[in-house]
């Protein structure tokens, strides 16, 4: 093996791999891995977003899903270099399933597999309409009474909902119903989005008026429709509002604004929901076969409850309903929280002339945005990255690849670097007495991010106002509201015009809780996190993202959501099991998460 | 020479050009040019857009521009290879003038220049902002009352036109008006663009309700935001609608909807039109420095004057006012005119059961959409030349390198091979009593459209009806409309519920004499035609069309507009022409066009 170039090493392992499983030889499959290995699948070959974890997991997997999946054809990728590195070998290939086709990424240590991704690209029979496929348009020839293009969308608007019946109804109308929406679209899957606010983009543009998406342009593309060249960095809240609103017209997306979800029960011998919804005023009954929750993985607000808190005398709210600082013009307000939320908003504060005091509850994290986009993004998704032939397609494949068992291990080493590069910063935060962590393991922001949402602050620009006394810093637990302010367990006291909440969101399966019952949101259990057993993120060790974008314990209710990255990416594996379920294709789903959490 | 690569070929040229310019040593560069021999600029060189057609005119313009614009650094485009065919070697190119970057494409034959082509790509110094240079977006640091992006915009929306003036002013916002104020907003040139219509797209969504775009979409892509590979191939009319409305908002264009302009007069003192328009029922008087006409190419009805038209007592408009068949069914329409307009409307107006004839007056060049696309477009424009590495920008560039002197020599082989695939269509056509023609040279519809911008139809099924003869087909000129019906020169009677004047449509130096006065629009002459000497394009030879995308005779008065492709492609230079001006650097044209036709 070792005298072969990188391109016949991973073309020897790659057609063996296939030769294997063509014969159902397991054993030889399983042989051609490392002894540490990790198969990460979406949807190709489990019907679920898996992590296989050594080879026994391989093995088990194999052996359940083998003889239905019926791989063929594996074939590395013309158009791309194996490449090698540090010893590891690195090959993209492409691959069908009996009823899809897929696309992966190999990594071989030794000339063994040590990471394997495959990932389902589309359903045969049922490519999207794109490029050669693009749909004509104009109608050639003539017909009587024809309707136009037009005539047909509103007809379908008119109708859908009412006479006819979503096969899949999305609630949440935010970036990931948006980006799954498009998807099922393409695919011919009948869907309707329901969203509270009037119109696509409010949730960003009802927020705070300083907000600017944290994360930048490249990472944020939403799917068919990338941003131009000249979009920002980082968007401001209104300008990503407009995109969406432009979006959601542009891709003809069946979008109910200011609808709200009242009640969802789902029939087991038919197969179906019945939805109940208020739209303007009117309430509409759904019947869809698939619902999904897009309401938000930051959208259902944490609100404490403190004692006291009915006797305060000024405004008091959440951070998503904070209207921003220009009412608060020369007043008190104090801020809960040390989270972005919780800076984005002392600074806006700052900047409008509020005495503003932050109270750090625990440790944060924080990382200096340029300093994230340049060590942490920058290989991926930047502008260089895209100079150098990674746009984000490339990028979220690449992304996908590495386990999340092993992702904390390339996140240290960046961190680190980080630490370095800006240790004035840091001393300086810590010299105003900020408290501050790595995560867990020194891990940094994206595994925070993955396992728990939340412990960071992506700073452009409070934490000077902190380093310079101008955002007012507290520390403790809080004990007491009263009449006109905060009580602190350190004894301190508070005075305040305003409260803000900064204090988070909670799980997902929350909204299952609202609208569903108590009884299916304990039974599907905690959204989102790995089963790190870090700090918010409790074992055991899951491997994935619980319950988003793949089946859950209750049959027909998914969850969507995410960044703008996840939204983007995550859709087109979610779209694909619910048109395969449309369409009656056998999904047979191996490895349902159970359930540990039920919040 | 023959001994050498393509590429040194092409490389030791461009040297010694090179070379020769830096030396000012004319003799020497107009040697490497060939007896018959064309250099076509845009802006890089002349200020202008021509062609200099032999060696003569290629040393008159260096003879008065080389000293200024001071060419350096040509360069073959590493990332493009030199190709060689029939004789001909083809190769791109950069170099630069002292004020800016451009890019070119050059043929040799026999180791000797027959076409160049340069254009002007950027100003040093004003580059746009995109990608490495893209907006932050997100205002990094913490300022006391910082306005959100909102707020700017919100601000810069209200002030300019009142508070501050635009330094452009672009007349008409269909999609020549939005390609340029994208571009000019790139270029950060304050910009208004005025139209009668209420939003973006509305010129399209009025016309009839079975309109489709006519080209397709790989040539219909605007600036900096191309179609997403969802796209239809042939637009509905109104989803291009939409999409030139959200355009138009996400490119952040102040577009003043439900606006018409009143009057424009230019003071040649002061340098500065005053152009009163009425916005919304609120007079406002502008004062920009430069005023563009977008008024379309295809925007000035040609409404004629028959004896007794004031007697008829149905409906009668010109196709551009045409309601669409709805309100006509049962009835009998006459539709005067055989262009594509006429027959679409025929088309519609059947689809709907009206009783419909047309009226041919002249020949007309049919060819099937099918057909246009495949063997017309399909080399430059189409998903095969997508995949074939020919995107939109470099088939613009390679389009546009063809000198128009010669562009029907490529044409009529192409033509000659539609009229052999569809021979049995053509002879269907002729039976039918259809008066065919090829243009005058048999040179086809991009000649057509280039000389007189009509005279042509794209099939998309009506001239199956009209084989069918369900379109009724009658010939003649009209020689008086009655009470009831048309009068031909036949001596035939046409009765009539409706009629519609497919006739066509003016030069655009019509709306500089409803808008600024004849003696302007006299001034500056017909726009539009190379001066071909062939029907409706009078000579003498031109070379370009007449009057578009460069300096009139008009200090300050420009018209841009054609298909979305011209749209998209001389919006480039006639935006690099207006920000040259507003930064004051020196734009010595060269070869202003001299008038020959007032209309």
């Amino acid at each position: 093996m070792l005298d072969m170039t990188p391109e016949t090493r991973a073309a020897h392992v790659l057609t063996t791999l296939g030769e294997a499983l063509a014969a159902g030889d397991i054993d030889r499959a399983v042989d051609l891995f490392q002894d540490v290995c990790y198969w990460r699948d979406l949807v190709a070959f489990t019907w679920n977003i898996r992590t296989m974890e050594g080879k026994g997991a391989v093995r088990a997997m194999l052996q359940a899903q083998l003889g239905h999946v019926k791989p063929t054809g594996w074939t590395l990728d013309p158009n791309e270099a194996v490449t090698e590195e540090g010893g590891v070998t690195t090959a993209w290939f492409s691959f069908e399933t009996g009823v899809a086709r897929g696309y992966g990424l190999m990594r071989l240590q030794d000339g063994k597999i040590w990471t394997l991704l495959t990932t389902m690209s589309e359903l045969k029979g049922h490519e999207e309409p794109l490029g050669f496929e693009r749909p004509l348009g104009a109608k050639h020839g003539a017909g009587k009474h024809r309707p136009s293009w037009k005539e047909e969308r509103e007809a379908e608007a008119r109708t859908l909902g009412y006479a006819t019946q979503p096969y899949a109804l999305i609630v949440g109308g935010g970036q990931g119903g948006i980006a799954l929406g498009a998807r099922l679209r393409q695919l011919g899957v009948p869907t309707i989005i329901v969203e509270k606010n009037e119109r696509p983009g409010d949730s960003w543009r009802k927020r705070y008026k300083s907000l600017c998406l944290h994360d930048p342009v490249w990472y944020d593309h939403l799917p068919y429709l990338p941003f131009p060249p000249n979009w920002p960095v980082f968007s401001p809240k209104d300008k990503i509002g407009d995109w969406l609103e432009m979006y959601a017209r542009i891709m003809e997306l069946n979008y109910w604004g200011s609808t709200t979800c009242k009640s969802a029960t789902y029939d087991d011998a038919k197969k179906e929901w019945t939805v109940v919804v208020d739209r303007a005023g009117e309430e509409v009954v759904l019947r869809p076969k698939q619902l999904v929750l897009a309401t938000g993985m930051s959208g259902k607000p944490n609100m404490p409850s403190f004692p006291g808190m009915e006797k305060f005398k000024g405004d008091q709210h959440h951070s998503s309903q904070h209207p921003g600082p220009d009412a608060y013009r020369g007043e008190k307000a104090v801020v809960i929280g040390s989270n972005n939320s919780a800076h984005d908003i002392c600074a806006a504060l700052w900047e409008n002339d509020v005495d503003v005091t932050m109270v750090q509850r625990s440790s944060t994290h924080i990382v200096r945005s340029d300093t994230l986009m340049e060590i942490g993004l920058g290989a991926l998704y930047s502008e260089q990255a895209v100079a150098n032939g990674i746009d984000h397609h490339k990028a979220d494949l690449i992304f996908a690849s590495v386990p999340y068992a092993i992702l904390h291990e390339f996140q240290i080493p960046l961190y680190d670097q980080m630490k370095e590069r800006d240790a004035e910063f840091y001393a300086g935060l810590e010299k105003a007495g900020f408290q501050l962590d790595w995560g867990a393991d020194g891990s940094g922001l994206f595994m925070k991010y993955l396992r728990r949402g939340s412990g960071y602050y992506i700073d452009i620009g409070a934490s000077q106002l902190i380093i310079d006394g101008e955002i007012k810093l507290k520390h403790g637990q809080v004990t007491e509201i009263t009449e006109t302010g905060v009580k602190l367990d350190t004894g301190e006291e508070l005075p305040a015009d305003v409260i803000v909440y900064a204090t988070g969101y909670g799980s997902m399966n929350g909204w299952a809780a609202d609208l569903i019952s108590r009884e299916v949101a304990d039974k599907v259990g905690k959204c989102w996190g790995l089963g790190s057993d870090t700090p918010k993120d409790p074992g055991p060790w899951e491997g994935e993202q619980r319950n988003m974008w793949k089946p859950t314990q209750q049959e027909a209710l998914w969850f969507h959501g995410g960044n703008l990255h996840q939204s983007r990416h995550y859709s087109q594996f979610l779209s694909l099991q619910l048109k395969a379920r449309m369409e009656g294709i056998a999904t047979p789903v191996w490895g349902l998460q159970e359930v540990h959490h039920t919040s």
